[in-house]
């Protein structure tokens, strides 16, 4: 019988989880794949390190060109993260005949048109259900099952961090840093959490599903992209009373031929599936034309939810099943790139939080700036003030007046914005979160 | 340039979603297939009936074997409900060569082993996307996204019809029959709506993802199924109070390697994804042993739903994707079938629901029954009586009792069933619930 030569590059959590379903479900493997699954090679940085599964005996190496220069191996499993040398690393791998299973969203999300179109010239695959919300089909979703339609909205969690820190500063009523240690204590965030919590995950998933859905690439640094990292609970707390969850949302939508996207802290009702998914979990809404709306949840980290990803890719190259849809992922780059909306434009509804001085006419001097910048309110909240809140420097007491806007664009806001930072009466930060439609 | 040649069989409202999309998005089908598809026959009872979607001339007929005669037409969209001539039309297309897509679930519930073996030996394929859940990819995501993974359990809301009575129910306090009459002049019931409430429609489902999970061809005689149609709102209520929603669920589940299935009224912990399905919305909840829990939710029926799903598959054959799906699906067909438990070995937890004259010692014999069966009580709540419950033929009123139970077996409730109905203080009908693990 015909066996599968695999190779794993980079055993750290999910290499170790790809190792261990290989290694501990050989029958599933063969019965699954038409073929025996024989891992083959592993190549890590040090061999002499511990590692949390049995590996057979001369599988383990460091050396990268012992998989490159070997023509036996059919695929290779491609864990390393960040952009060099994965990426030389993974051409490689391509030139030599390997078809290449990836969960580097970093990567892709930066050089996929490169790497997607060298893997074309070649006539070689890469799969990478991995690296979008881990155990979540999502990539199967897009690029498959929602063939019939035209995707129109793409509306999402996609950093389990950030949901898990959201989740917790509410319902343990701590505040940002406190959660924040407390998750890297329980291992939900990392020692420097910089790409989960600033949004930046977040953004380079969102820009891989868009590529897949819209047939566009948008390069990271040109839409809005905003973390958790400043928020405050009080922000999460009013949220709540006006009827809304906090999600850090990711965002890209087909409006009139043109394309929005963001990622933010954004405002969801309560209602709404978005607004239900706590903890570390993911979920991704997917509206098509045909189809209307659809939602995807589950794990989108961790070891075996992400291992469980790569070897279902691994599984689809061996029966030939990644390859087909590989060569159709024409909506991936066979496409007019669709123009996408400037982040002034983007126009919805807004929540704004501002600490003022509790006198008369400061509430008039807000609404004319709004006003003037065709931003009307839809509601407006002003709590009384509390003993800590009083501000020291002055007479006035400062008091959070909150309010919600009805539908007007960044650019009103931002303009306003300029002038509000002016007002005395006002003091900063000046807290705005956009409202999902 | 190929083109891939289709024919339509049955243009109800599935088939006239399917023509729309086939017409109205050339381009999209050109570019996603590969190729030109080319609607060549829809075959109708009556080829005179006024149509929803302008067909080209000389597409539409009365005579399928205008199409099983075609050697020209790839594929066949069978869309004709129930079994016969369903089944022999579906054989006679396959022998014809045609690979064939349906959404045809009572037919595959039944006959899919013979079907799918026939498909098999004459190196054809059936696509079933459309068949379980309309719009929702899960049997693209139970058949190859999930092959990493020996799935675990499947709970899922898979009649529309019957989620949307149990919405309204208590969002609007009204009845299950007031409710129903409500739903069909809406649409969203049939005017014979047995398949749908009674449990049939959604039990066909759970058999056909059961055997692509767990490769087990379970008749659908053989498992629990009860439908909506008994429930009263009092109970709905009474679940709510007590923290649950109450969901037509089913479930299909591998416990120490049987495996256990049942469709029932089943009372869901508010927090849980399925809980918070609201309307004619499906869900399914599917659980790997690798990937964890993961969630799945849109339309499960309707025009452009299930279209979608049809053209899907459509797009699979055209790419050859279907095929290798097809004949990797041994999960299916190669597969020792796992032993199912009897109703009587299933255990859970219950809510009950007696009708009790609210006098001394009733709640004692009842709590010895459930003792003397092993039925432990988690909570008992016993309001008081209201003027209507007043039992006009005795002295007594009647009051209601509710009990959670501890997790017992259906075969120790069924026995106490037995001695309940024989207390003369105990008022029919006796209700009972499952509580979801």
């Amino acid at each position: 019988m015909q066996s599968l030569k695999v190779a794993i590059i980079g055993l750290g959590t999910v290499g170790t989880g790809v190792a261990k379903i290989l290694l501990q479900q050989p029958e599933r493997m063969t019965r699954r794949a038409g073929q025996s699954v024989e891992l083959r090679r592993v190549v890590v940085r040090d061999v002499s390190k511990p590692r949390d599964v049995d590996l057979p005996e001369a599988v383990l190496t460091s050396d990268i060109e012992s998989v490159i220069n070997d023509d036996q191996i059919d695929v290779a499993i491609q864990l390393i993260g960040g952009i060099e040398p994965a990426r030389k690393i993974m051409l490689s791998l391509l030139e030599s005949g390997k078809d290449v299973v990836t969960a580097n969203k970093a990567l892709l999300c930066q050089h996929g048109d490169q790497l997607f179109a060298r893997a074309e010239e070649l006539n070689r695959c890469v799969a990478f259900e991995a690296a979008v919300a881990g155990g979540i089909p999502i990539i199967a979703a897009v690029g498959q099952s929602m063939a019939a339609n035209q995707i129109t909205s793409i509306k999402a969690i996609l950093n389990g961090t950030s949901n898990f820190i959201l989740t917790e500063m509410l319902s343990k009523d701590r505040s940002y840093v406190e959660i924040l240690e407390r998750a890297q204590k329980m291992g939900y965030a990392e020692s420097n959490p910089a790409m989960d919590i600033e949004g930046t995950d977040a953004a380079q998933k969102l820009v891989i599903l868009t590529q897949l859905a819209f047939g566009t690439k948008v390069p990271l640094e040109s839409f809005l992209c905003q973390g958790i990292d400043l928020l405050e609970l009080a922000d999460l707390k009013y949220a709540q009373e006006l009827g809304y969850t906090v999600k850090l949302l990711a965002v890209t939508q087909l409006l009139a031929g043109q394309l929005e996207m963001h990622v933010q802290p954004t405002l969801v009702r309560h209602e709404r599936p978005l607004a239900q998914v706590d903890g570390v979990f993911n979920m991704i809404e997917l509206d098509g034309d045909a189809v209307g709306p659809t939602w995807y949840s589950g794990l989108g980290a961790g070891q075996m939810p992400t291992a469980s990803a790569v070897v279902s890719d691994l599984l689809d190259i061996a029966i030939g099943r990644a390859q087909l849809t590989f060569s159709r992922l024409d909506l991936w780059r066979h496409h007019l790139p669709l123009p996408v909306r400037t982040a002034e434009e983007i126009s919805r509804r807004y929540y704004l939080r501002y600490n003022v001085e509790d006198r008369p006419h400061v509430l008039a001097d807000i609404t004319d700036i709004l006003g003037r910048h065709q931003i009307s309110l839809a509601s407006v909240i002003q709590h009384e003030a509390s003993g800590f809140e009083r501000d020291k420097s002055s007479a006035a007491s400062i008091v959070p007046l909150v309010v919600m806007t009805h539908r007007t664009t960044e650019g009103s806001m931002r303009a306003a914005d300029i002038e509000l930072d002016k007002l005395a009466s006002l003091r900063p930060p000046l807290i705005r979160m956009p409202v999902a439609d």
